[in-house]
């Protein structure tokens, strides 16, 4: 059932700071009609979110058809910049689905879960939860191959990562499946769970559930956050790394990118520094190591692009490719040889 | 203003379990008048808890001019025991204020609720927080020395060292703070932040505005919680390795233990793999070292305690004692000197 979506980035319409609304062109593209930003009325997503070939509408007048309004970003906070309020009421006005991924929670907040109950519509808070298990450390399938993609900073690719690898994987009929952490994987799969919004004694338990609910499948590409060098937000990932326990990581990065993000003024240390400090720290869990690069090349052209790749391999001897500009092959050739490595060790003892 | 509470451990009177309970009768033993266990009652705390000398009641007659009814245990999970419903219902009937350390908050039960509200009572849940800032990386002075405890599990004596040292710095007249990072280091300090019960993309950003706020002393000695090397908790304590950004660490360990505290079936790593993974963790943020070692011997008869800390000593070359046999001395010279360096490297500026 396809849903008929517009994307709301009123104001915030460039490829950073919308990014869930990149993603959700970029991936279901079927299910997106139209993107909603009265200050760009008139251009199309390709223009100004560099991707698709969407329109972007001034009113939900010009999307009569639409059942859904997403809020296409991720500020962060996750507060609803207060211009929106008048656009998502009137949605609401409409009858139309609301699908959040904001911190804030629409459903919360009184004056929406009033205009919701009048118009019988549903307010979707992607990452509202109450998990509440505790990692266990059993049960896991060492026959499954988890890959967990991890990075140098925020926004740089981790979830584009590990989509374009699990279709990767999958043309080459190896049964991989994609494992959402954020809202927008979430609202591109339809699963997952919210790691940065768990409350922080449960972040391991809950993407443990998560992996422990999907080792029928051979691999499993897990989509990292933020990152251990990322002053913020290494929380979310030290749980994640232990939660997920992967045998393998591929480490994305945007080359060129030197401020972290979110806090400018701090330099993004060495990755070999990073590399580092996820080898250890994964270790402290379970054995895992780096298995390539996926290079984010996009500040680039294409020579110097090749160069980057290539430095990045003979300075770490691993695979390194830009998923998007040269495809995911050298990369899953990777995933390919350590599943046969952790078949070796493990061997598939039964249908699942 | 003292308060006159009653600690409710009701089944689970032992010192592990009822690590809150042992601290608030070691640290606030003018405030705590009873303990509530009707399976125990007539003993006294020292036999059951290790600690203090308070009478061991059977019910909430046998206190009567008590004020406060204090949750005294943190299980797994944090959910409220099924018998101890009735308690709180009579406390409440009875007036009496009840704080919880649970994750499972009170005020957010339907029937505690309305009975708090129909006797005029507050139901205090010191976990509960709407704690909503990310870390900036900024307005920290470096003229202050941030010193975090650390260790190798959960409850082995992170929050004891840290107000152990705090009062070993007080008492030399050296400004330190104790800050609390826990709900049992919340309820005897009366401040702090219930990290664990943060929401994932804040947890940095909590400790991080706890730190800056208390800035004007000489010394912060920030309470830890779990540790990298858990597999279960290790969100929470890389949140606050980064968020508290320390210049200085100390490493607690209880000597003899092996297995990981509710993952029973996990080795301990060696204490060398933990305390480089932290020191590496730090360094991501900002330069930290270890600079003592605060070894809980509780499993140990005096030679071989002593003996043990000079193992560790030798292993590390750097000062180890247990600071309750011992007292904190060795950690506190460890400490004034790591202040001297860090006041050579920033003299301080100004009066806070």
């Amino acid at each position: 059932m396809n849903r008929r979506i517009v994307i709301l980035t009123e104001g915030y319409s460039n490829p950073r700071t919308a990014k869930t609304a990149a993603n959700l062109i970029r991936y279901r593209p079927q299910e997106v009609v139209a993107v909603l930003d009265a200050t760009q009325a008139g251009k199309r997503s390709g223009e100004l979110l560099q991707v698709g070939d969407v329109p972007v509408i001034a009113s939900l007048d010009d999307a009569p058809d639409s059942d859904t309004l997403l809020i296409g970003i991720a500020p962060p906070g996750g507060r609803i910049p207060d211009p929106w309020r008048r656009i998502i009421l009137d949605a609401i006005g409409r009858g139309k689905q609301i699908v959040s991924g904001l911190h804030e929670f629409l459903s919360d907040d009184p004056e929406f879960a009033e205009a919701a109950e009048l118009h019988g519509v549903r307010l979707h808070d992607v990452r509202k939860n109450h998990l509440r298990s505790i990692a266990k450390c059993e049960g896991l399938d060492e026959s499954t191959l988890r890959v967990l993609t991890v990075g140098h900073d925020c926004s740089v690719g981790k979830m584009l990562t590990a989509l374009e690898l699990t279709h990767g994987c999958q043309q080459r009929s190896i049964d991989a499946k994609f494992l959402a952490t954020g809202q927008t994987g979430i609202m591109i799969d339809g699963d997952g769970i919210p790691i940065d919004c768990v409350v922080a004694d449960f972040v391991n338990g809950a993407i443990e559930s998560l992996v422990l609910r999907h080792q029928r499948h051979d691999v499993l590409l897990i989509e990292g956050q933020g990152s251990l060098a990322h002053p913020a937000y290494s929380a979310v990932t030290a749980g994640l790394l232990h939660g997920a326990a992967p045998q393998a990581m591929i480490f994305v990065y945007e080359a060129g990118r030197t401020a972290t993000t979110s806090v400018e003024h701090r330099p993004i240390p060495p990755i070999r520094d990073i590399v580092n400090c996820f080898e250890t720290m994964a270790r402290l869990r379970h054995p895992s190591r780096m298995i390539g690069f996926a290079v984010n090349t996009r500040l680039l052209d294409s020579e110097a692009a090749r160069e980057e790749c290539r430095r990045i391999e003979q300075e770490f001897g691993l695979p390194a490719c830009d998923v998007v500009r040269d495809g995911p092959g050298r990369l899953v050739d990777a995933i390919e040889s350590a599943l046969t490595d952790q078949r070796r060790l493990h061997p598939r003892a039964r249908a699942h």
